[in-house]
Order: structure tokens, then C-alpha cells, then sequence
């Protein structure tokens, strides 16, 4: 057997363990029980220690030497997998084996807390735990830093974001932060001028809702023979390509965000199912990074979802689904409110002019605490100033704050700015699409998802990994990553 | 660190991989959609690997040798724990990770075609599939029974039933053997003498059979906080102590199945649930094998609850809960309800007199089978025939013949015999808690479980795998496994 063979025989199996302790996490957020957590966080450490192991053997570092002095005699993909091998592999022999142990555990202890102490709006409750995490992961920040040649944030960004780094987003933040502030007074200007939009009263039962929600998935092209739709605290989609878990929440007197929820999902489940057949168990197959896999979600929802198009194909769906009628059913009205523009504590329901300050505020967060230029103890104060600053409001308490997202507490530090690089990918990747196939609009308002989502499937889903991000954007719509494009799109529905 | 200590990290650990693997299986019944079998499978499989090679890992025999050594230094359980590490080992190292892996997938690969055949009658179609796995598993029959020094067979009973052997089997199924046929006839006539029993007519809404077994489970003692109750197409009990998952199935025009299948599972829940909290991570700590499982889930079943106190304490529950009224609703009626004798194919929904012949052709057949004395080519004559000596009846397709369980198609070979060991375990012990607290049947009455579950707890549960089933068995009710408790049980409920 070759090395490169060797390899892939290595890949595929810490494929299949990596999924496993995939099902366990999305077991966790749906069905286990409260009194379960512990076991559960032990379940996943010792998973997680298996796959570090399998990864870190320093057989894989012999075996990568070898198979990189085999490369004329591998194809583009192996060629492309093999690189993907090499920065998993430098990823994981950054830390040993005590440290993916303690940090999944301290992760683990870290979230159970969290979930108490959000409601209770009780910093303090947590912030020995996050602490003591976040130690954790600026020793990990470090020990990657040094292998990848890095800054300690960028080491972190990585994972979420191959080959991601700090200057290239603040290039695009920035663009965006000066854009932002302007922009969205004007449309709160343009918006005080037209309408208010009216919410559907409710109550909306959760059996009604989550049968929309189905139908809508499978008009977006959800195969239910391969996957399922759940309820958990935070909409997420896990699984795998044959077996992609969505979830969402519902709230029964706002059908809405639920609907919503679930097509954003959906657009990640697309993504999931769409990776190239042949390759998924290696890393080559598997996605090409987070802002790739937001942009999916997110083209799905803002691009496609929130059109005007759209809603006029959704609209007779949902009052026939909840036996609506009146002026709060119209299209019009539900493309009003499925596009007001509002400053609000909350990222998750923030709206896509908005969203962006919430990334911004995490982001530099997220780099100050990592650096070390400020420590937990700062972070209540400073959430609340940046709000200030970029969105002019402050939460009343620290659950609308520093306590409304889980990432830190569990773990995912570098992940956040992924969102809005997800957001920017997403109107490029929808902009191109639209100018290929000009048909895409008028079928998605017939409910048609197909052209889009052939486009989609040939130019992002199919390829995996097998193109850097920079490239793949680039060879999908002919440039790299472009902030005049969200821009313009914005400005095209929020001005006109 | 001592080698003891080393050695409970490591079975610390596989205790977490194992579960996660548990929480893989329970996933796949439960949840997961047609379309992810093929994923799973290499999840289980990968899985199982791991365990075997942290178990089989040649550093964990110098560790057991060494450790074997340092007895002067272990007290009672922990000396217990060395001798069911030693057990658990060389269960392992019976077997290469190349066997094992295929075991996995061969498993796998037959349940899911097993899953088609049998609703379709076509023994055909699963035989190649069966044909294979079989070959495997006799493989690594023969490879354990050189190891512990028994035969093929023993060696895969050893498994679900440490210690068991055929020569015991032997001497108390001939003794039931030789009981069973005339007995039953004799419930059979003093049956006809009395009214038959009317089945409550539907339909009932699986919502409200639903709440009814979830009411009946905290009766018992079931903890929500720790478990959960779904759906599936066999009724089983999965999970960990602190997160027991149990499941059942609905028939709408039939509530009593999926109520005694609720209290039967919620039985094997209870076990686990009161296995000792400081060791369950432990083997010593763990249930002691499959008999004494199925002995609480029958206990609390066929014992407890189809006896005529809790009867009357469930009829007006179940009235209530459908809205039932008339003759069929009363208690006794439901009382001769669920004691009915009828030679019938299904082993699942055969009743306590019955149910044994089942198990007897089953492992008749199993045996022959692993001594390669027949092939799967005689499997559905040799079936047929051995009901027709066993229940006088002969099933009309291979749906209601071989192909009913799913047990040899998964793998699980030598497991059988333990649900009649366990329903003649649970007639003893159910005995001899009502001797030490003759309060039981009256509390059970009044849905009162807390002295039976006492008792249970104190000489079942909290032993975990301290002792050896028959000295368990003995500590408990003053002697070893003895058939004449389980006829005499079956004597006073059928016959007076």
C-alpha cells in the first residue's frame, strides 16, 4: 500500500469517529436529558482524545513525508487531500493529548453552567468556568501559533476558516464598518417613511409550524430519506451527508422566525449533502471552511428566502398552513417585516444590516481577550461600550449581553467572524448565480429551487475542499471576496 | 501510579467509548433516517474498533498480570473489578481488529437487509448476508473457546452471560421442558372454563398511551430527569445510568402491548439506574449479565404488574386515560386479559407459559448452528419443525418463522437462553422479596413500588457485577437458580 493509500485508509476511519462524536453533539442539544450532561461530556472527551490520537500518531507524520514524495503519482483531488491532511495534522500535533482532554471537558463544564447562568442574567455565576476555559485555549492559541507560523488569534481562525487571517478581515470589516452607520440611519429613514409592518397574530401550534417547515425544506431540496428536522435551544444543522440533523426552535405566538430558521438551516443541510460523493470521507470532501458553509445558510435565507419573490410564493403557503387572512398575511406586509431593519441586543435575531456590528463587537472582543489586552473580568463592561458604539444601544443585562451566545462557553473562539464573511460570500455567490442563470429569481417564486440549486452544487457544494476559499469564490464569480457586493445588494433592498 | 489504577483509567475510558457507542445504537432505532445506515455502520464499526484495541492492547495484559500481583492491596470490589477486567480481556484478546471490524459491518450489512426480508416473507434474500455473519461468528466463536477453555457455543453465551454454560442451560430447560407441554395444556383447559377475555376497544391515540406509560414509569420509580421514553420498532432499554433511554412501539387498536412493554423496559431502566454510583465506570460496576437484565425487566413485569394487585390499581388509570368503560375495562377482565395462554409464532408477544418454548427452539437452533451440526439452509425447516414439537403450531411464512428476531441478524448469537434464565430469575428473586417484605404485593396495589425497588436495590442493583450470578442469585434467595420457584409461580397464577 502506498502512503498516500495508507492515509486515506487513516482518514476515513478518524472520518467515521469524528461523526460519531457528531451524533453525540446533536444528541445532546435534542434528546438527552438533563441529568445525562456529565456522562455525556465524558462520552465526547474520550472521542475526542480517540480522534486526536488517531491523528497525532507520528506514524502520520512519516507517512504525509512519504506520500508528498509520491505527488506525480496523485491526481488533482489526492493532491488537494493530501494538503488538507497536512493542516489537520498540523492542527492537532499543536496540542497534546491533555490538552484536547481538559478542553473538551472544560468546554463541557463550561457551557452547563452557561445555561444556567444566561437566564439568570448572572455573569459572575460563569465566569470562573469561562476563565478558566479561555486559559485553556490561549495555551492551545499559542502552541498552534508556533506551528503555523500565526498570531495566536489567526491559529484559532484557522480551524473554523483554512487560511484565514486577521488582516485580510479586517480589510473587509472595516469596508463594512464605515460603510454601516450611514447606511442603516438611511434605511431607518427610508423605513420610517413607508408602513409599519404588521406581525400575524398567533398562536401559531408547533405541529402547524414544523409542517411548513418540512414543506419548505423540500421545496429547497431536502431529502427527508436522508435527514431530520428537531427542536433544540439554538438552531443548528450536524449530521452527515447522508443523514444531515437540522434543528430549530418555535415560538408559538411568531411563526416567523421559526420558518425562517429552518430554510437557513436547510441551506447548510444542501450544503452537507451536496459535498462530492467520492470524497467525503476524506478531507478533501468535507466542507470548505465555516464563511463557506454561513454563506450557504445564509444565501438560502437572506439571498433567496427574504426576496421579494419568495415571499410572494410563501405567502398563500403560511396562510393556508395557520388559516390566515387579513392585511397582516399580505405579501407585502410579510416582505416588509421579513425586511425591517431594527438595532437590537440580540445577534440570532438581528437583522442582515445589523448583523454585522454584532460580528464586529465579538470579533474584537474575541482577539482582545486571546491576546491578553483584556480578561473576563472586562468583558461585561466592554460588550456593553461596543454596543454603544456600533449599534447605540446598551442591554439592559448581561443576557442580552456578554451571556447571549454560546461559542465562548463551550469552546468555539475564532468562529464569529465567519458569519459575516458567510454574509458577504453569500450575496457574491448569489449575484453570480443570478447572472448565469437568469431564470433563478422568477423560479424561486414559483417555488422552484432547482436552477439554483444546480449552480450551487457545481460551483461550491461539489467541490468540497478541493479549491482554497480565495480560489473558489474566484472561479465561482470571477473575483475574491468583494465587500461592493453585500453592499449593493443591500442597497438594492433596503434603499429602493 | 499502581498498575491497578492504570488499569481502571483505561476501562474508565473504554466505559465512555462503549457508551458513546450505546448512544450510536440507541440513535439508529430511534431516529436515524433510512438514509444514514450505510454512515452508521462505519461510525459503529470505527467505534468498536477503538474499544477492542484499548482492551486488546498487549500493555493491559502486563498490567492484569502485574496487578494480579498487588492483591494484598485491593479490597472486596476492587478485587471483584480486577477479576472482570481480567474477563473482559481476554474476551478481546480472543479476537483480532480485523475480525472485529468485519463482525461489525457483517452485522450491519445483515440487519439491514433483514430488515426488508422480513416484511416481505424472503428468508432468500437475508440467507447469503446470514451466511456470512455466521461464518464470522463462528470464527470468533472458535477463537474465544480456545482462549476460556469451553466450547464454541459457551464462549458466546459467556458474553451476555459471564460465567453460563450449556451444561447448566441443559439441565433447567430439560426440567421446563419436560413441564411445560402438559402444564400448558392443563392452563389451556382450566382457561376455557372461564370467560374469555374481551379486548378494549379502540382507537387509542398514541399521545394517550404515550402519557400512560410515562405515568406508569414514575410509578415505578422512573427518574425523567435521567431518561427518556421513545419509540422504536423493538421495545429496548439503551443509555447509561444517569441517561436511560427506553423505547416501545404503538398499536392503536391495542393499548395493553405497549403498556407491559413500557413497564418491562422501565424494569431493565430501574437496573441500571441503581447499578453502584461508585463504580459504575467500572466492569465491577456494571449489570452482571443478561439474565439477571432480564430477570428486573420481567420481575417488574410479569411478576409485579400482571399480577392481580396492580391490576386493580392500573384498571381505573387506563380508564381514565382513554375514557373506557364497560366490561372490558374491568379489572378482571384485564386481569385474564393479560394472563391469556395462547400457543401463538411471535416469541415477543407470547406469554409467560408459552414464552420458554420459544427460547428453547431458538437456542436448539443457535447451538446447532454454531457447531456447524446445520447450516442457514435448514434454518426455516428445521424452524418449522421445531415448533410444531415445541407449540404444536406451524408458522405460515418465514415473517412469522425465522425471520422474526432480529438477533442472529445482528450479531447476537448465545443470547437467547437468557430470557428464560431470566424469567425463572425473576420468579425467584420476586419470591424471595415478598418473604423478606410480605408488604410488597399489597404496596404494588397501591402503586407503592418504593419496597419492592428497596429490596432490589439492596440485593440486585447495588451489587452490580461484585459477585457471580449464582452467588448473587444465592445471597438473595438462599439458593441457586431452581426451576421449581418458576413452576410453582406459573402454578398459582394459571391454574387457580
Amino acid at each position: 500500500m502506498s502512503a498516500y493509500s495508507e492515509l486515506e485508509s487513516r482518514f476515513h476511519r478518524l472520518y467515521a469517529l469524528r461523526n460519531a462524536a457528531g451524533v453525540l453533539q446533536w444528541d445532546m442539544a435534542t434528546m438527552m436529558p438533563p441529568g445525562g450532561a456529565a456522562a455525556r461530556a465524558e462520552q465526547s472527551a474520550a472521542l475526542q482524545v480517540v480522534c486526536h490520537g488517531v491523528l497525532a500518531d507520528p506514524a502520520v507524520g512519516d507517512l504525509l513525508d512519504q506520500a508528498e514524495g509520491e505527488r506525480a503519482n496523485l491526481d488533482e483531488w489526492q493532491h488537494a487531500n493530501l494538503g488538507d491532511m497536512r493542516r489537520q495534522w498540523v492542527h492537532a500535533t499543536g496540542l497534546d493529548a491533555r490538552l484536547v482532554e481538559a478542553l473538551s471537558k472544560a468546554g463541557s463544564t463550561c457551557e452547563q453552567i452557561w445555561r444556567k447562568a444566561r437566564p439568570a442574567a448572572d455573569f459572575a455565576m460563569v465566569k470562573p468556568a469561562l476563565a478558566a476555559l479561555l486559559t485553556l485555549v490561549r495555551e492551545a492559541a499559542q502552541a498552534k501559533a508556533a506551528k503555523l507560523g500565526c498570531s495566536p488569534y489567526d491559529a484559532l481562525l484557522d480551524e473554523y476558516e483554512p487560511g484565514g487571517r486577521s488582516a485580510e478581515i479586517d480589510r473587509v470589516f472595516d469596508d463594512l464598518a464605515a460603510f454601516l452607520p450611514g447606511f442603516r440611519d438611511r434605511v431607518l429613514a427610508h423605513q420610517a417613511a413607508r408602513p409599519a409592518p404588521v406581525k400575524p397574530a398567533g398562536p401559531f401550534p408547533i405541529e402547524k409550524q414544523r409542517a411548513l417547515g418540512e414543506k419548505l425544506m423540500q421545496v429547497l431540496g431536502f431529502e427527508f430519506e436522508h435527514g431530520r428536522l428537531d427542536i433544540s435551544l439554538h438552531p443548528f444543522c450536524g449530521g452527515v451527508p447522508d443523514d444531515v440533523r437540522i434543528t430549530t426552535r418555535y415560538n408559538e405566538d411568531d411563526f416567523t422566525q421559526a420558518m425562517m430558521a429552518v430554510i437557513h438551516e436547510t441551506g447548510h443541510a444542501l450544503y452537507e449533502r451536496g459535498l462530492p460523493p467520492d470524497w467525503r470521507h476524506q478531507p478533501v470532501g468535507q466542507p470548505r471552511g465555516m464563511s463557506i458553509h454561513e454563506s450557504q445558510s445564509l444565501l438560502m435565507e437572506m439571498q433567496a428566502s427574504r426576496s421579494r419573490q419568495f415571499i410572494a410564493f410563501v405567502a398563500p403557503l403560511a396562510r393556508a398552513a395557520f388559516g390566515g387572512s387579513g392585511p397582516a398575511w399580505e405579501e407585502d406586509n410579510l416582505h416588509r417585516l421579513y425586511t425591517r431593519v431594527k438595532p437590537d441586543f440580540i445577534r440570532v435575531d438581528a437583522d442582515e444590516v445589523t448583523y454585522p456590528a454584532h460580528v464586529i463587537l465579538r470579533y474584537r472582543l474575541e482577539r482582545a481577550l486571546i491576546a491578553g489586552d483584556m480578561t473576563v473580568d472586562d468583558l461585561p463592561a466592554a460588550w456593553n461600550a461596543g454596543m454603544k458604539e456600533l449599534l447605540g444601544i446598551v442591554p439592559p443585562s448581561d443576557r442580552e449581553g456578554c451571556l447571549q451566545d454560546i461559542h465562548w462557553y463551550d469552546g468555539a473562539w475564532g468562529y464569529f467572524p465567519t458569519y459575516t464573511l458567510g454574509a458577504m460570500t453569500a450575496a457574491q455567490l448569489f449575484d453570480a448565480a443570478c447572472r448565469a442563470k437568469p431564470e433563478i429569481p422568477q423560479a424561486i417564486g414559483k417555488g422552484d429551487f432547482t436552477p439554483l440549486l444546480a449552480w450551487l452544487r457545481a460551483h461550491v457544494h461539489g467541490h468540497g475542499s478541493r479549491l482554497p476559499n480565495r480560489e473558489l469564490l474566484t472561479q465561482a464569480t470571477g473575483r475574491p471576496l468583494d465587500p461592493a457586493v453585500f453592499k449593493r445588494h443591500l442597497e438594492t433592498r433596503y434603499l429602493s
